[in-house]
């Protein structure tokens, strides 16, 4: 097995993602998965989205299958950039906007979470609030 | 069960589609989807190109997958904006250009049309046709 | 442009089918393909299964593609029989058991029909509903 | 908007679920969609197979496409029975085999579960303590 989040504590980080969405209203889709990018949890908030379900899926993919978040892809996959054409790899599965963060214990990505339902910076505040949990439980 | 159109509305709209599309001299394809973004019912117009039936089908999707307009997702898709690789997330299904409405209802999405076959102009054109008799047939 | 089924013709045959399949109170998906095996058009009728809607193309797909029933596929798929495998083929859209007949005008397939919604023979009766209203639109 | 069990109701659902996975002793996948077969929510208890979140979630999908259980399928698509080759249909969603069920309210379908990670017996047993739960919350 991958040393990975338990899907205890991926519950308490989606439920600290949920909490933040719904502060700033905005019903969202959020996954968390292990560090191999497969799914541990994933909750469709009532209202949020359908393309988000694959979104918010694909996020936590990509930033465990990369080992950094999904804003710092956006640059570097514009045409003429070094990465141009990482989002057409992966089967379709790269996410190359913001809204996807690995977790990290000791300096290892142990789990990911990917959250997509509004703008790419609602997206990056709910994602954040689930980061900072984790890092809380973690400590 | 889905609240959304009905097929006898379905038809209704697409007939009214069919009519305004006649009207520019320009064949079509014309989808109407559920609020889930699956299809109700779907028509290509003698000539219409092929390659709108996938068009069609999947600017309806996108609609109802992301309650807004496909025209909408042409900016913020562009390398440099917020929301750059869209067009590569839900398997290839998300289309960002202009053809493609939400059906609103009492505020909430019931289904979506998606129209394609000639300039995007065209397709909108063609498609809201068919929003204005969804509209006329809810009130 | 192919040889084909126009869509006044299909509307024609997808309402023959939508009226049998109401006599028989089981809602079905209905598909007219062309000659190529492309969309002509496509009816969900209200309450048929989500699943139907890929079912029904793909016969319509199928019926095309092979110039022949679809039901005359279940014997020879079998394992140990001649065509074995030939239901993973296609990309996953040949549809082996019946409901999609070939529309023949003059010795030539000139488009197929696809019902999907029942049992199977549900399916053929609701198709051939169609087929029989095509044979005597063509006649 | 889709009327369908909302993420709340779906958490209820997968908890007792869960509750009855622990009890048996076999860490499972569980799955609750919507009428469309979409996802609600998803857990992987901690030493599931990575297998069955693929197979959980499909289960929920084929569960909602076809309006009924997955173990009704196991016999009709076998070889030389009626619906041989359903399995094929729907780009490899169709699970034949127990574990998925309808949600009905009503008598209408309002989602559906999906349970994977044991043998079919446990699935169904576990998927079924997620029936139960959601037929006490909606009376």
């Amino acid at each position: 097995m991958v040393d990975t989040v338990r899907l205890e504590t991926a519950k308490e980080i989606i439920d600290a993602a949920e909490q933040r969405a719904q502060e700033i209203d905005n019903p969202m889709v959020i996954t968390v998965a292990n560090s191999e990018g497969n799914l541990v949890a994933q909750h469709r908030m009532d209202g949020a989205w359908l393309a988000s379900v694959d979104i918010s899926r694909n996020k936590a993919y990509t930033a465990a299958a990369l080992d950094m978040p999904t804003d710092e892809l956006a640059d570097p996959t514009r045409p003429g950039e070094s990465l141009y054409g990482l989002q057409n790899t992966n089967q379709g599965r790269m996410v190359i906007f913001g809204g996807g963060y690995p977790l990290m214990r000791d300096g290892d990505v142990v789990g990911s979470i990917g959250v997509s339902g509004g703008a790419v910076e609602q997206d990056m505040d709910v994602a954040e609030s689930g980061v900072d949990r984790f890092d809380e439980l973690s400590s």
